[in-house]
């Protein structure tokens, strides 16, 4: 029997980090361990006097993976008996984007300099930081004009969460911070680059998925033009012409070898290949098995949806309304495109938290009364843009809507049109795909709220008319991270090869129902008048048929289900 | 000092008759009575396996009448040293419509007679019985092509609420009631009859309220033609051809005088005048000081929105949409015209029932969080709709809507966008009144809801740009039909003296505030884009702005009331 070789995957979340240790031939995961960020709410800094601020100590990242990883080997020792950390010959990274932090000349960050003790501008700028908002749209203005081939590989708008805007912000607010920096980085680089020891900040490979989804870094004309910053803000150009990569590494490529100091923290051999870093939900996407034809969708409180599209396949029009599509940003050979909802479990959540959870109707006993419902039973129809449309209206100042309520509409019949709407949401997004050419053959659901709600995965099964499978494994990320460890160290020839031997879906995939499809292709129609109108697709919308195309679907179903 | 007088008025409603003693001089209200109706359930006998059926049994009037007035006299006796009830010198009725009941030659209802014992459908068919939807619809469909000057009157679509519905729908499930009976008459009529002592219906003076409002007759073409009726069923053309009476009286008018019979038994002088009888709406409005310029609104359940147009004024054309145009149905020198919403406190009350109730979130608890909120804050627009629009779509088939929600929106947040919504569509029929050359000057707003609730009276006053006012009277109806019967005995020359003399508003109207009614003709004007989107006014509705004008009002208020 062949000693057996492990792979090790971390996955740095918004609020904790994870360590997985998977056995590269078999995709067993022999061991895990997670450890919490330890500064602010939840890993967050957050400031009382600005809602949007949300800031990371970049030192809790440190302190996790060590934690992490410690507790994983801990938990592979006592459960596998061929283990030893030793046996580990790969190490994958992937971690929330953008959020990126300034760092000195010898990679240092900021934050830990005495000087900017405390200073939240000098920590990393977590992804979910809003405060350059007004940045985010002077950067989409002027990239309309000037840079429209960048603009569109991040879905044609770009966010206050990326990049520029926040360096332009801090530009603005804490001059003396942006004036200290070397460099801003990546918070997933910056952790290759404490785990190989690399303390030249112009060394650090950049990842390929974070710059292109985040970054405005185009595969072909490469980072945006000094012109076009110095448009911005002519500290901007001067600060970014020295400053700024000219090129950019896809995950998979070996950034470098353990340090010694991390060997021995960690327990692990010393150059150890570690693996270029991406995205946590890109990884994730991985981890679940994407490959051409599947679309991987990772429900939480939000949705991101990714799709590959082979390099070598008949080139796709730009897609409208997706929020990126970046080459090699999931597999090294194919475009990786991303899309969006802005809120799934998040608005579940709030109507509970709002009009059910302290009447005692919970998450739980609404479903139950939801599950009992009929597809089109509750004659009702909504839009689930309580937290804007992602895609593919890509509009945030969109909010939510309910149509069809009557004297006798309950709490459960709503709970149920808003995970119907979600549903809607998200066919429109496949619908798009489909449209540019991009086959999606079958569907994939992973993040925290699929697994654990079987009324969920019906409705998508019914709505999308596609079975809908789950990963074996219910921590896609850090398996992805270890993919592309094990790619990186050589022991898989290639992200496909690792992905047959390490990942695998669940048995029973959700089957659609021909009825329930059938019902719900109306309502979809229905939906679809509502969303061009409220989205401005549409500026001569007739919805005169909605209401009562609901009421004659409700008196249908109610008949046909219940005789 | 001169003895003083007193008219009796006596209000029939869906559950009880109330009994009302008033100084006809002072409209001081010296005694009042109240006697529930027997039968069923709150007065009303429902069929387990129908739930739109709604009768009532005759006789429960006739002992409420004498328990209600017993208690109002001995009332009146307790307060008032100078009252004695010989000195009652008129009565008035009225009664809710349609609610029509079979009786036989000699005036008796056939639910008395020993043959229809039990019989639902030998009682009255209470106004809220719906029973006869089928027939209505058919009754609208051909009155349309043939009949349309009588529909118009009726506000162009005849309700299973109304006459002629309900007598076609008892034809064909019940003929042999209908063959039994010499009469089918109106609830008010025929009480109006026991108290005089007329046993011959061809006799009995039928009020131009109902008959006009509810019974397709045309106060110059007269009622339905027998061609017409013949095309609906030819039974039906046979039973009224001898039946159906050629003219109508309005109330204030002296139906005949107190029999002795019921003199004895209310303690009253016999002959004492008692008046043609009217609906109870009608005559609550003209409780609360009706008068040209001036629309009562009855708020309850529903809302039911009256005004009068004189007849000797220009003309105007028939307006679209109301519920109903009758000459002299409200005041004898005016047109009558009503109006309606389908739902306002069953609106309230539903999103209590559903989604507050059972948190602790009652109407009081929302009340006074939704007091807090300025107009606009929510970003929420909602349409009235729950149980259909009455005026001035005319569509039952119409439903709820709530657009705008966020993350963050709360229960009480859309309670008082309910409101609002209710306003608005109050607004939409106060602006087609308008727009017919009819003015609105000021508003009464009556009923169970508005004198307990500020907020919604405050909302009402911004949204409508008018002064509300209260009636000084909590009994309005019982009040107009007191009015009626001082005019019947001739003790007011005419019903407006009698108002003059007998009803006045509270002192201090709610006045609007400038501010919040120019937020609200904002939303006013987003709410009719939706109200013409849903409602089918328009094919091609732009509503592309909705949601980001929503977001702008709700950053700019919040602002501006809470700096």
């Amino acid at each position: 029997m062949e000693t057996p070789r492990f792979a090790l995957g971390l996955d740095f979340g918004t609020s904790s980090a994870r360590a997985l240790i998977v056995d590269i031939d078999s995709g067993e995961e022999i061991g895990s361990g997670t450890a919490n960020f330890a500064h602010g709410e939840a890993g967050i800094v957050v400031c009382a006097h600005d809602p949007h601020c949300a800031r990371q100590v970049p030192g809790d990242w440190r302190d996790a993976a060590e934690n992490a990883v410690r507790d994983a080997v801990a938990r592979g020792l006592d459960t596998t008996p061929g283990f030893r950390s030793q046996l580990i010959v790969g190490i994958g990274i992937d971690a929330t984007a953008s959020t990126p932090l300034p760092v000195d000349a010898r990679c240092r960050p900021l934050a830990d300099d005495e000087r900017f003790r405390n200073r939240p501008d000098a920590m990393a700028w977590l992804w979910k930081d809003h405060t350059a908002h007004v940045e985010a749209a002077e950067i989409t203005a002027l990239a309309r004009r000037e840079l429209p081939h960048h603009l569109a590989r991040c879905g044609g708008a770009y966010s206050s969460e990326w990049l520029f805007a926040k360096l332009l912000c801090c530009l603005r607010v804490a001059p003396d911070v942006v004036d200290a920096a070397s460099a801003w980085i990546e918070s997933g680089d910056w952790i290759v680059a404490f785990l190989c020891g690399l303390d030249d900040p112009r060394l650090v490979p950049r990842n390929a998925c974070a710059a292109g989804h985040k970054g405005l870094f185009h595969d072909e004309l490469g980072p945006p033009p000094r012109t076009f910053l110095d448009a911005l803000d002519p500290r901007l150009g001067a600060w970014c012409e020295t400053r700024v990569p000219a090129r950019t590494t896809l995950a998979g490529e070996r950034a470098g070898g353990l340090c010694a100091e991390w060997a021995a923290k960690l327990g692990l051999r010393v150059g150890t290949p570690v693996s270029v870093a991406a995205i946590d939900a890109h990884v994730g996407a991985v981890g679940a098995g994407i490959r051409p034809g599947r679309l991987v969708s990772i429900l939480g409180t939000s949705a991101c949806d990714m799709i590959v599209h082979p390099l070598g396949a008949p080139p796709i029009a730009e897609i409208s309304g997706l929020c990126g599509m970046v080459r090699g940003s999931i597999l090294p050979d194919c475009w990786g495109l991303e899309a969006g909802q802005s809120a799934v479990g998040d608005l579940f959540g709030w109507f509970v938290r709002e009009f059910g959870k302290s009447s005692g109707l919970g998450h739980a006993e609404l479903t139950a009364q939801a599950t009992r419902l009929a597809p089109g039973e509750s004659g009702l129809l909504a839009l689930d843009w309580n937290n804007g449309n992602r895609s593919v209206l890509a509009d945030p100042l969109l909010s939510g809507c309910v149509v069809g309520t009557t004297l006798r509409t309950t709490a459960a019949e709503i709970y149920r049109t808003l995970i119907e709407a979600t549903a809607f949401g998200a066919r429109v997004i496949v619908e798009r795909i489909e449209e540019s050419g991009v086959a999606v053959d079958d569907i994939v659901l992973c993040g925290g709220i699929a697994p654990r709600n079987p009324l969920l995965r019906s409705i998508y099964a019914d709505v999308l008319r596609r079975p809908l499978h789950r990963s074996r494994s219910t921590e896609t990320c850090a398996l992805g991270a270890a993919i592309f460890g094990a790619v990186a160290a050589g022991a898989h020839p290639n992200v496909a090869s690792a992905q047959n031997a390490m990942t695998a879906l669940d048995d029973r995939p959700q089957l659609y129902d021909g009825g329930a499809a059938d019902v719900y292709d109306e309502l979809h129609a229905l939906y679809l008048r509502l969303h061009d109108a409220f989205g401005g697709v549409t500026r001569a919308a007739d919805l005169s048929p909605v209401m009562k195309d609901l009421l004659h679907l409700k008196t249908r179903t109610a008949v046909r289900i219940k005789p």
